[in-house]
């Protein structure tokens, strides 16, 4: 089989995130590190996809960190340079070839396709590309 | 701001699954409901960025569900009719929009670009797009 990446997919965000964060350069390392609540905005397009979350409710979200540098395979785990470098999938780094950001968050209001979220690191105006609930055991699901 | 589906981006897979796993048909729907241990072979031009990765770490798998339908929005839950439709975003369907898998597998062992790891319900040829490693607490970070 030839090297995968001979086929490209195309991302069509699904909506936005809307924060106090502006810049990266604010912004924590991860949502548990004091991120600020955030709001996720979703286009009309897709709001009947939200049908049965609520309130309370604990979700992953994915991001696509559009400002990252898909150029890098190594880094000093969190910009630490006494640290000695890792590639970046042993890291969380928004560096990477396809700079996907994976938060997890709770819901704690939902309005529409408005969903008001706690602790969420990625900077306003980033792309929101996916939403799933967090698994509970299996006799759950 | 208008709707946020203006901006596309390009996923370029990193690697694919090799797994026993051929039809989507028979794939489990989560990975600890019998999945079978599986292998991503990662592409030559990404192998820098397992550096660090050791067997017997957890790590989590972003993957391209290439056979996914991405025009639907609302699903019976697991296939099962007699639940009422929710929303995609309420659901792990592998239809969605943007329709990317999530995995937490343990790497069994890893070789060069190849990782063996456990229990993965992707089936095999599905484009990998990204890795990530199991966050520990704050202080191991």
């Amino acid at each position: 089989m030839p090297d995968s990446s001979a086929i490209d997919f195309t991302v069509r965000p699904i909506g936005h995130v809307a924060s106090a964060l502006i810049s990266t350069a604010d912004a924590p390392r991860q949502g548990d590190e004091g991120a600020p609540d955030a709001y996720l905005i979703l286009d009309s397009a897709v709001q009947d996809g939200l049908h049965g979350i609520a309130a309370g409710d604990e979700i992953i979200v994915l991001t696509w960190l559009h400002e990252a540098d898909r150029s890098i395979l190594k880094v000093h785990p969190r910009g630490d340079l006494s640290r000695p470098e890792q590639g970046v999938f042993n890291t969380r780094s928004p560096s990477r070839p396809n700079p996907i950001g994976l938060h997890r968050v709770r819901v704690l209001d939902l309005d529409g396709r408005s969903l008001h979220v706690s602790g969420l690191e990625a900077i306003d105006g980033t792309p929101v590309v996916d939403l799933k609930p967090v698994l509970g055991s299996i006799e759950d699901r």
